[in-house]
């Protein structure tokens, strides 16, 4: 089963990696500056390199263990109640998954490594070039990405529905493929969360570290090439905000494609594709995505030093959404049908393609409005930034509190706006308008990407104009783009979280199909202990995250100062730091700190999966999420108003009728708040969104495992409405036919009972069906309304899992088995 | 329906009342010590005095208010689908419940006022004095508000039982009663709400202003008579750690107590007391809690100047609670019958008296074992303060950061004992189960507030002593009690969060149950969302709250400034400054401040509730309790630890080998820690418990009020299992019997085919079903497996409420109205 529209998919994915080489060819020409500057950007690549290297080396540890354990995992069947639908191909897919999530952030950090000395000499000419320069660097990498993300997709999708001979969207083929594919997902968020972590790490041990010594004990600039840990702090440009960040949106990207797969798959669609459409659709919006963020960078550009860059790059970013947003439109009505409806009706009501493409806007809307409310919270001039500013002047506790306060705050407008999404968009489509919500916001990675890249390059590009002592002009330059870039990191985050939020959503709807549970019932106790543990989870990691920062920040400050004290001659530029010292401590402590956070993101769901059943993996799964997104957007959005209202003082700011410059007691203060928000707003806070989506796709993977599993159901409540109905009818009315009287009397009489009461025809139909074929009162022996279960009755089959029904000694074995029938 | 044994309750109260009297005249009767201590004494009771007039008249207000539309409310009677218990008299209930609340705060303030000046006195003559006077002093609150309360819950439950002529347990005018003595729990938790929040801004904006100013940039000590603000800063210790918890432990208590008589209400006990035993139990064991907490007391006394503080009160605390412990066994054995039932299955399985008190046990576990945890990361010499204080080594940012850290961290023990404690109880004796063992856990509230409130006495008697210039060994003996109450102060914070969770999961099961849902399952969008916007609340709470205390303290900051600028000669001691301005400035800012999160609590689940049902409501509740969990942990032990670092600098530590001590760089920068922990830990940390409790407490007495409404039910899904099950059993096999074939059947054909395929007898009872007692096949017209529900069946009833079922044209209206009978 497959179509020529198939092959679509992976073709607009090759033609966003022609681009991509093109732009890079282009970069790679580029003018690279003096052989001073050349050397340093050697080091800087060779860093950035090196950290790669030793990671992928850990990781490869891990994606062999875990693929045999998948591989391993394919060869279970199930039982008939819960097949499993697996195959040990599921290994390969997830490595596949795996290496080109690593491969997107390889891309994305050899671009950049180049991009950024380069970026540094076209400053010396204009801002224009530099921007040019910068913002190709990024283009290079988010087609890079979403180039990967769309063919290794598609393509696999195509070999998989030949590979398991898919015949139709609703078999037990297309279950295994969609399920194999999963493996591609979990292979690149895996890797996702180790390089975000790993890299977060990285960046801000290094950055914290430079600066502690640096500027605060030795007074010298940020970025001088007398620091021991300037090489290391630049080097984790690369390897956090590049690297890390490449990997992380690759698995974002594909979890959002696929979840929006996956609930396609259960989707019967009556269209030209053999039912295709539901599940085709992410992918070709993806398509169309890369292909219209290829046109909106057509936008970005500045003519005179004045222009603004944020202009230029809004203007890139707001086209391609529009773009991609007019010409979805087009591709929901060429592919869906009119309307659509769910396989199992549980899932929900009918739905149309029009409401199909009102999801879609509403992810985008979603997606838009996160990104002006982060804006708000973390720019400078805005009332919380400012608020920020004013209680640096009592110190760094009114400082810290203030930025705290904020950022709890930030977190109220894009919740409503999130609850809202979620509504409208199932208002919409169901189930499947949440899910592609989220695909639609995620259709411009390739965009937001290149903007979002493109800000550590010119940071780099800074660090180097600085190191190599260029004239002040051109630092002036890079600082303009660097500024720009880190509102551009700032909103790019709360666009990362917005679409985790979703794609979890829609994970966790695909799934509770999978695992066979119709309900996570928080008012069952397990299921709500599953929440607060889950709530946890978020905690527990984000401490971890930001106490391996600070703690690999000591061990380079210790280094640094040894450095100082024991090489003489630096400060007097006479003799060279061992830049490779400090590039190894923070290589060192990542790769060790980064296991803790992903070991917990990957083995929980594991755990409490096979101890507790699925319906308590969901209840984790929700607190997860919930405390999840609150938590990143919490951390975000408070270190990125500490870094602005810091950043603000180097112009001057008013407190109390007074101005406050660099190096004033404020201004301290407002280092402290900066320094605490690095590992807030680029380890932990980040990390949230991939930790949230990897703990939906290990459940989602696992879940054919754990279907039919259940722990300390609340008796009789899960045992379906019917039975406790059941219970009633023997003592109680039964319209007005007294059920009670019923167990007595032969079916012919209580027929006459009804008639004389004047029961209606539903009413009487339904006495009469207390009785079996042979006229047999099949309630008889429970007299009373006793508390046991009577089994009697097909409907009873609904009783679910573990109920009392099963245990009732006194049902006798046939009825038994047909009670229990779906009961494991 | 009464019983002499309902009398035993408030009797229990009045005899804590009489203790309560005699203790308060003793500790009236000690020395006050020379004219300069009174003088001074006087002033931080009069500011106390002030800042208790002020906020009542504020909420007098509120009252009022809340009161009329309380007894507006009470006037509506529902639908007869959904009608409504309730009376106007739940006004009268919500009133009586604020002034309890808001006197016992006054009992505690007042007599926390008298016993500071006769602690420091007493600490001239011996540690041993001092720790009788300022314990006495705790006692005599504790026994103040375990008092009233137990003789508010118990009177107002025997004269609603009269006024209302209840009957029997299970009847409208029990519910009616329960409601509203719900109302007395609104009352207490709303003022516990204000109160505890408005006191924790006066306390922390005292307390950071005054060290802001007078410790680091005038160099005077704390508590120095030269600084303006150190007067409020004493109030503070009175109003927020004095009366504002004596009000929020009066709400808990009630709160706790309240949600176990819902559930008790609930179940079908067959005792000596008319079924009442369920619900006299927690009232029961309060009351002997608060004899046990009398009798622990006596535990608590030190006999020599090196005689550990710490373990004489562990000694009355442990004694109390095991004391307890043991006496609910008797109680429960004599109370309650061997075995108990829920009236509606659906709300669980019988359980028996032996698992009602396995389930207190764990209770009591639950509060102890979070009492250690909280310690171990709060307590000096531990792993996570020695982390903090190595932090501190190299700067402000990283002393910050490792508190944060640490905070974080903390939640992950809690909550896994929180996750068992719940499964235990439950498992043991269901939602009744969680509910007790949050009562036992509260029972000796009497006993863990007095060990609170000698916290702040003490902390109070040192301000003294360092006020009139006492010597030094006076200091050194309060200091030590003040460090014991530090400890004392953040295990009791551990206990209360725990007992609030489990409190508010038996509200939520109580809010199930009165709001006529059955699950809560956030599966569904909108439940989801409502999840969402629910964990946000402690995020914005905890924003206004901390942001208040930042914004109160500059006020002060300013305030100190102008006065050692404007009044000369007070750093000489030659002129007195205007303590009374600081006071002010405390008083009115702590007023304004506590409106907007107070008003949040109260109003939000009003609006969620009214516009989109008691499901999302639930969501919410659920939401806000995990997230208010483990912000209220996560704050408060950040708090604590960040302070005990502070201290830890008083005795020296050691960082790499180096000693450091008060003065030194890694000091400020712990000084600094502790400054952003005041508010965590005593503004918003501990105003979580409250919140989410207030919340529920709203949420239940709104329930009869919104039950029936509903929104955006996923369709289909709502509509209970029975249904579904039905649109299959046309196409697919019921059994060995094809269903699809019936359609076009006699239900002679149909019974026939059965035989011949070998169906056994309950599947082919379950086909036969499929026809009316005429032999029609009910079914006919709907072909094939539709989505369209079939409502033909009187277990369809079981659709809930909203479903497609009834919006199917095709069903006639007899049918219709079977169906959806239940429906609204």
């Amino acid at each position: 089963m497959t179509n020529n529209i198939l092959y679509l998919v992976p073709l607009l994915g090759v033609v966003g990696l022609i681009v991509m080489a093109i732009k890079s060819a282009w970069v790679s020409k580029q003018d690279a500056g003096d052989e001073n500057m050349q050397r340093l950007a050697g080091y800087i690549a060779k860093g950035a390199m090196a950290f790669l290297k030793a990671e992928w080396k850990v990781l490869s540890y891990f994606v062999i263990i875990a693929g045999i354990l998948l591989a391993w995992s394919g060869t279970f069947t199930g039982s008939a109640e819960h097949p499993i639908h697996s195959s040990w191909v599921i290994s390969i897919s997830f490595v596949i998954g795996a290496v080109l999530s690593a491969f997107a952030g390889y891309i994305g950090m050899n671009i950049a490594t180049k991009a950024n000395v380069r970026t540094t000499q076209a400053a010396r000419t204009s801002l224009s070039k530099a921007l040019k320069v910068s913002f190709n660097g990024g283009t290079v990498m988010g087609l890079g990405v979403a180039g990967l993300a769309v063919i290794g997709l598609g393509s696999l999708f195509i070999v998989f529905l030949q590979m398991f001979h898919v015949t139709s969207v609703n078999s037990d083929e297309m279950k295994t493929a969609i399920e194999v594919l999963a493996g591609f997902s979990l292979g690149a968020e895996s890797i996702a969360l180790f390089a975000r972590v790993g890299g977060g790490i990285y960046t801000k041990a290094a950055d914290v570290g430079a600066d502690l010594v640096g500027k605060v004990e030795a007074g010298i600039p940020e970025d001088d090439v007398r620091n021991p840990a300037t090489i290391a702090d630049n080097v984790g440009d690369n390897v956090g905000d590049v690297a890390g960040m490449g990997a992380d949106l690759f698995g974002s990207y594909v979890a959002t494609i696929l979840a929006t797969m996956v609930l396609g798959q259960e989707i019967n669609a009556n269209d030209a594709y053999n039912g295709l459409s539901p599940i085709l659709l992410p992918m070709v919006i993806a398509g169309l995505g890369l292909i219209f963020s290829i046109v909106g960078t057509w936008f970005v550009k500045v003519k005179n030093e004045t222009d603004s860059v944020q202009n230029a790059l809004n203007l890139g970013n707001w086209s391609s959404i529009a773009l991609t947003g007019i010409a979805s439109y087009f591709v929901v009505n060429a592919l869906l049908p009119e309307k659509m409806s769910w396989f199992d009706a549980a899932r929900g009501e009918e739905f149309t393609r029009n409401g199909v493409f009102a999801a879609i806007v509403v992810g985008l809307a979603v997606g838009t409005l996160m990104s002006i409310i982060t804006e708000y919270y973390t720019a400078m001039g805005k009332r919380p930034v400012m608020s920020i500013i004013r209680q640096s002047g009592t110190g760094h506790a009114t400082n810290i509190i203030g930025g705290l306060s904020v950022g709890m705050e930030s977190t109220v407008l894009p919740i409503l706006v999130l609850a809202g999404g979620i509504m409208g968009s199932y208002y919409f489509a169901g189930l499947y308008g949440v899910s592609i919500a989220a695909a639609g916001m995620m259709a411009t990675t390739a965009m937001q990407l290149a903007i979002d890249a493109f800000g550590p390059i010119a940071d780099n590009a800074g660090g180097i104009a600085e190191m190599s002592q260029l004239p002040e002009e051109v630092r002036g330059r890079t600082d303009n783009l660097d500024a720009v870039g880190n509102t551009t990191a700032a909103t790019g985050k709360g666009f990362a979280i917005a679409s985790a939020a979703l794609t979890s959503l829609a994970l966790f709807a695909a799934f509770v199909g999978i695992s066979g549970i119709t309900a996570i019932d928080i008012y069952k106790a397990p299921v709500l202990a599953g929440l607060f543990v889950g709530g946890m989870i978020p905690f527990i990691f984000s401490s971890l995250a930001i106490a391996a920062v600070g703690r690999a920040a000591m061990d380079m400050v210790n280094e640094v100062r040894r450095q100082f004290r024991e090489i003489p001659g630096i400060m007097e530029y006479k003799a060279q730091p061992e830049y490779e010292k400090c590039v190894a401590i923070s290589t060192k402590a990542s790769i060790r700190e980064m296991l803790a956070p992903g070991a917990i993101a990957l083995i929980s769901p594991v755990i409490v999966g096979f101890l507790f059943g699925p319906e308590v993996l969901g209840g984790m799964l929700a607190g997860v999420t919930v405390s999840g997104v609150l938590m990143g957007i919490f951390q975000s959005n408070a270190g990125g108003a500490w870094d602005n209202a810091k950043k603000s003082f180097e112009k001057g700011v008013m407190i109390n009728g007074e101005m406050f410059y660099k190096k004033s007691e404020p201004h301290k203060a407002s280092v402290t708040g900066d320094t605490v928000g690095d590992p807030f707003k680029d380890t932990s806070g980040p990390s949230m969104n991939i930790l949230i989506k990897l703990m939906s796709i290990v459940s989602l993977v696992i879940a054919p495992f754990i279907a039919g599993k259940s722990f300390g159901e609340r008796p009789n409540h899960g045992q379906g409405v019917a039975c406790v109905e059941m219970q009633h009818c023997e003592k109680e009315m039964m319209g007005k036919c007294d059920m009670s009287k019923c167990a007595t009397m032969t079916k012919e009489q209580c027929a006459a009972m009804c008639d004389s009461m004047g029961c209606d025809s539903t009413e009487k139909a339904a006495c009469m069906s207390m009785y079996d074929a042979d006229g047999k009162f099949i309630g008889k022996g429970h007299e009373g309304c006793s508390n046991e279960p009577v089994c009697k009755e097909d409907n009873d089959k609904t009783c679910s899992k573990g109920d009392a029904c099963c245990k009732n000694k006194k049902v006798e074995a046939p009825e038994k088995k047909a009670c229990c029938k779906d009961n494991k």
